[in-house]
């Protein structure tokens, strides 16, 4: 069988433009080598297939489960992190099927992960174009949200206030602190609100039924702004 | 007429569920001060909401442009930005519906920008759930990706170097560098390497044809894994 042949095989879809499916394994470095290559990188189909994957996520989540918007995204974020496309994509053989120049062949192991994750999402892309959203919703419930469920039970997310100072600390050497500014209401329905600085700058506030609540608020407020920018 | 008639007038829409396109209007705020409306605040439909304006704008940009993901991603950015949401939010009179804590309306400015941004957000998940992914697609593109002439033209997409050096002195105070690493390959096709670091730091690599296209590169790799944790 051809190589994709294979893939379709594995995947279990099945592709009308076998051109776009051929382009999901092509990296951009694969090109510089072979310059007569008619087709282009899968950088293009990762763009769009990042996009199709947020999307069929956040509604299986949104239809699913009750839970408040900053516990699902807290959830999303696991499911679609490059550490767990990567996974799914070495489940699905993808790492046979990669094109690659040789001094990427050769250097292996450390970008590996995040090429593994893009062609997944390029592969995602392709499906798109190929056959529309609902093709891709299913293929993404039986590839990605499948994993939900052992995420929720190891609880494998990341709160807030972790990964916040995970962020802070690889990149910038430093830890968070928290404020709390305020407390106001009756007994019976207080509210408390919180600022989360590094050093003197403030990255972000939050309010809630608790101080715990308030800081993990302020800790979600800084994630977004840090992310948004 | 009501306020849930002028907001189907204004944005020429019209609901199947006239509860969920109220619930696009509650602020989480307005629940505090009345704990017997019978609907939930807008911040679930909100988390919905972005990741559909996120595929539509997306798609919408890989179907026009041949241009690279990073420039894609750079326009979009423009486009989804809440500044730029929230002045469309206000050209729709959003304002004039949003339901609000007493506090929260007194203290006004501050946090209005990121507030409309939010429940246009919502709007286009209420959308999504009562009529599908068409119909979204056809309000954002009158109403979003309908900007981004001007946006093009104005340059007012940032590029990888400013928006990274904006964050990092914004967040941290410290201005990022950069290293070229790296030139290799034969004249014609002259393959250069770069890094990007704040202090000791190493955020991103990248490589191009030419030294500046290899720091926008690392700029934009350093901005990718800002934004992923």
């Amino acid at each position: 069988m051809s190589d994709l042949e294979l893939i379709q095989t594995r995947t279990g879809l099945r592709f009308q433009d076998q051109q776009l499916l051929q382009q999901v394994f092509v990296h951009r470095s694969y090109l510089n080598e072979h310059r007569s290559f008619p087709l282009g990188h899968n950088e293009r189909l990762e763009f769009l297939g990042d996009a199709v994957l947020e999307l069929v996520v956040t509604e299986y989540l949104y239809r699913n489960y009750p839970n408040p918007e900053g516990e699902l995204t807290n959830w999303r974020s696991s499911l679609v992190k490059g550490e767990m496309l990567a996974k799914i994509a070495i489940s699905l053989d993808f790492s046979e099927y990669l094109l690659l120049s040789y001094g990427e062949m050769r250097s292996g192991g450390k970008n590996k992960n995040q090429l593994l994750a893009n062609a997944f999402e390029a592969l995602l892309g392709a499906l798109y174009l190929d056959q529309g959203y609902f093709p891709c919703q299913e293929f993404i419930h039986r590839t990605v949200t499948v994993h939900l469920q052992e995420i929720l039970e190891q609880r494998l997310f990341v709160d807030p206030k972790s990964e916040l100072q995970e962020l802070t600390q690889e990149k910038f050497g430093i830890t968070p602190h928290y404020l709390v500014l305020d407390e106001s209401g009756p007994d019976h329905a207080k509210e408390f609100s919180a600022a989360v600085l590094i050093g003197e700058k403030e990255l972000g506030r939050g309010s809630g039924n608790s101080k715990q609540v308030a800081q993990v608020a302020a800790a979600q407020s800084a994630l977004h702004t840090l992310k948004a920018v």
